[in-house]
């Protein structure tokens, strides 16, 4: 199974990267691009065949303690 | 209209933030987790409204002149 884990800056939090690619972006003629956000995803290889809910679980654990910073972050799972 | 750009790594290119993310999973004990890949999203806000085909065919642009390099990295462009 795999776990594909999008995780994005809450709204309302400065996103500095996002700002330089929209202000490049400006710059070199694109001007329709009024804003970016910029944000990760993290697919993850799951091995055994644990059911679906209980992997879930699993990554959201994952997401909770390394791979989102819940105070500014945050994120979606999904599994395929 | 809103563009979504995926970028990640091609297959075979070495990505030690995967690596690192995998390792530390696995020695805090989720000993299911047999790799990652770590890869980026950009949201772009487009004004205006282009016809679908044109505004791709600019985000393309974008991607090969700036948000990606194409040298190691794929990218996937989803208008929303």
């Amino acid at each position: 199974m795999k776990a594909v884990v999008h995780v994005s800056l809450k709204s309302g939090v400065l996103d500095p990267q996002g700002k330089a690619v929209a202000d490049t972006l400006a710059r070199m003629g694109y001007s329709e691009v009024g804003s970016a956000r910029v944000g990760k995803v993290i697919e993850l290889d799951l091995t055994g065949a644990p059911d679906k809910s209980a992997a879930e679980a699993r990554v959201k654990e994952m997401c909770e303690k390394l791979l989102a910073n819940t105070v500014i972050e945050s994120y979606r799972i999904e599994l395929v």
